[in-house]
């Protein structure tokens, strides 16, 4: 992709952030737009071959595999994967030694989140259904739990246990029977959080393994390791790679990319307030990118005030600055009307709507992760505990694929019970295009269940 | 794998087919079984590679690509893309030209499969879904079908009208607006009944083109064909290789191997009804699988008598002996609870329960694609006409995923809309989970809508 120059409206100075302005209005906006959102996963070949390599000797060897690539990667040096379990006491002292207002927010936290997620279940056709022709054929549907789901925790500085929550519990409220985490410990350093927050979650089993070992673990189950089927939750390039290899031996949730926001201000909120929203995505990685849509040229001027004004007194400035320099952007826009059009295209994965009357515009919108309505709805109350999940898609991804839901853990079973009757009209029916598909058997076992049979 | 031997319970001269037979009350049985399902579909590196370079070279040089790989691959010389389109008047003319009777199953085919999606789309969810909390915060989903879909339909000898309408019709249903279908005419070979069900089924705009480099076109887009938002329908390695790439910037389906079929029979159906049903599945290809579990071993020999008597009638005998012989087994079962054990572990596409009080034993099947209940029920009806989807996850998935269905052509955008009240008690949750994980933008955001800010 050629490499677009981007308009700068003013000069920037030192210590001013040159965060890129568009105009929507001009010819090349769409150009450029295309450019902004352009963002391919590295496919990295030597990573792919070494998550296969890794997924191949995890199959063969199960356990001793695991142990010695955890034993390398996180520079442990335990002796065997049972001793990588953590007991689910260990996980309740990790959340009674939590401040009483850090345990207070998890678990209200939790409540909400569960809350929001047994509604989705009902509302969302759980039951299944079924209707009874005038013949007597029923048709219908069964839903089911997945019987075991494997829970990917990133270690390290992206160790959130906002995500085991959001992960845990739609497949605890699913009814999945059992939930097995993987979090990597580099240097056996636990995250209290992380076990605090799998221990409200209902997490059934913690073992402290990463990367692609963890993945084969869990997609082939070992020894120690229960086999799952399916994995979900964010990790590294080797973990992504992993997951899209045993695709397939197991279910997997989306492969994520960096995380976005797309606000549509009609510039009657607090200019502070947004350029805070635009940071609070802009802090999370370089990468992630944050665009602001606007019809108030004046408006995004006071914006951009606001961002050079508090970005110095942010502990995450270098990330914030990064991430808004290469992957941000702030676009005058038409009208509100044109903002939602260029929201549809871009199909974000927060998308806020700062303005008055916000379900007028939100009406208007096609595609989103997660709608956040009007301007007490930062991205942030959605992202802890709102209720709704943060697992959401990104990389425009929501033009096809739904927040992380229920409906994740629950597969359907197509229910075909045929009556004698039926089976008269349904049995010519389906004779006749067997023939013409060339398959006999198909026709002939549908011609068996006829009373007068051909011959 | 280690090869395992099966036993033969009988002697099998030159006209008998060598199908094996199983005991699962023998110790041996579940690695006869492990064996038996084992499956893996060949990941030819060389596949893959030729289908990256297809997609990179339609993704840079477009309409031009296409062209030279479908005259090359499929002996055409075509002289542009646009003469690659069928328009309606010919789709709707190869429908007209069908014999009534032919037309006219596949209408009723086209209009079951619409009546049962079009329940489905109601009862799972379709309409979205809100709620208002004690301090007036709206939380819910939003329910949106997809902007435009692309449906792959194999040519040659896999050419089904039947997966058409089964991959067209939920789209439709969904409210997709534009379904996209690409069929290879090999040889300029066009299939009357592929494009008759494109008519019945409402399909938008039809390309003769295939394999890698179609997938390509339909992800990417091209100047003469529009970029899609998901590919669905079945194609051969490197359309599945193609497909496995694109996932992420288009939605795809599942990647489906070799058609199935599980018969749980406790000896009450006529044997040479089973016998035929086993046939129907094992008449597609060398690869697909039919097993019987039946507790009764005199029937289990009705049924192997019958399947050595009938073989020689079949048009399509060598595929259906080779896939019996290579693929299929007759389990004998300790009773019908052990056999809906099994049929737990085996979680197939296709599960015929051909019994006394099939409910009685469906509602302890936990994982199937389809259920076919009773012994009217044959699966070459759910096949071509009962409503349900005949596209079903295959080779154990369905211990995590479903049939296509109208839910595969919408998703779910959150709804999250916070009161002043509302954001007053979630903002200070939010604030001190944010803080915890070292994330302060998020913490500010939220607390910027707190009347008393802390400073």
């Amino acid at each position: 992709m050629k490499k677009l120059r981007f308009n700068k409206t003013q000069q920037t100075g030192s210590n001013m952030i040159a965060i890129r302005k568009l105009d929507a209005g001009l010819p090349d906006f769409q150009a450029h737009l295309t450019a902004l959102l352009a963002f391919e996963a590295s496919e990295d070949e030597a990573i792919d071959q070494a998550a296969a390599r890794i997924l191949a000797d995890v199959k063969a060897r199960g356990d001793a595999a695991v142990l010695e690539y955890t034993n390398r990667f996180d520079r442990l040096s335990a002796n065997s994967v049972s001793l990588l379990e953590i007991g689910q006491q260990e996980l309740q002292a990790a959340l009674a030694e939590l401040s009483p207002e850090r345990r207070g927010a998890l678990q209200t936290a939790a409540d909400r989140v569960r809350s929001y997620h047994q509604r989705q279940k009902i509302e969302c056709g759980s039951d299944g259904f079924s209707y009874t022709e005038a013949d007597g054929t029923v048709l219908g549907q069964k839903v089911t739990p997945l019987d075991r789901v494997g829970i990917y925790v990133p270690g390290g500085k992206a160790a959130y246990p906002s995500s085991v929550l959001m992960n845990a519990i739609p497949a605890k409220v699913a009814g999945v029977q059992e939930i097995i985490m993987v979090v990597p410990t580099p240097d056996g350093v636990k995250n209290p959080l992380v076990l605090a927050a799998a221990a409200i979650a209902g997490v059934d089993r913690v073992f402290t393994i990463g990367g692609a070992q963890a993945v084969a673990a869990l997609a082939y189950g070992t020894a120690t390791i229960p086999q799952v089927d399916k994995i979900v939750g964010p990790g590294n390039a080797y973990v992504a790679a992993a997951k899209r290899r045993v695709f397939g031996t197991v279910g997997i949730d989306m492969i994520a990319g960096p995380s976005e926001i797309l606000v549509i201000c009609d510039g009657t909120t607090d200019p502070d307030w947004i350029a805070m929203d635009l940071f609070s995505q802009a802090e999370h990685d370089e990468l992630a990118q944050s665009i602001l849509l606007c019809p108030d040229a004046a408006y995004i001027a006071a914006v951009e005030a606001s961002i050079n004004r508090q970005l110095p007194l942010m502990p995450r400035q270098e990330v914030i600055r990064t991430s808004l320099v290469n992957r941000g952007a702030l676009v005058k826009v038409r009208d509100m009307e044109h903002a939602c059009e260029i929201a549809n295209h871009i199909a974000a994965e927060h998308l806020e709507i700062s303005a008055e009357n916000p379900q007028h515009w939100a009406d208007r919108i096609r595609h989103a992760g997660a709608m956040f309505l009007g301007r007490f709805s930062s991205e942030a109350l959605g992202d802890y505990c709102a209720g709704p999940n943060h697992v959401l898609p990104t990389s425009r991804t929501a033009r096809f694929s739904s927040p992380l839901g229920v409906y994740d853990f629950q597969k359907r079973s197509s229910i075909i019970n045929i009556s004698e009757a039926g089976a008269q009209t349904l049995g010519q029916v389906a004779a006749e295009l067997a023939y013409g598909e060339g398959l006999q058997a198909h026709a002939r076992s549908a011609e068996y269940r006829l009373k007068d049979k051909p011959q």
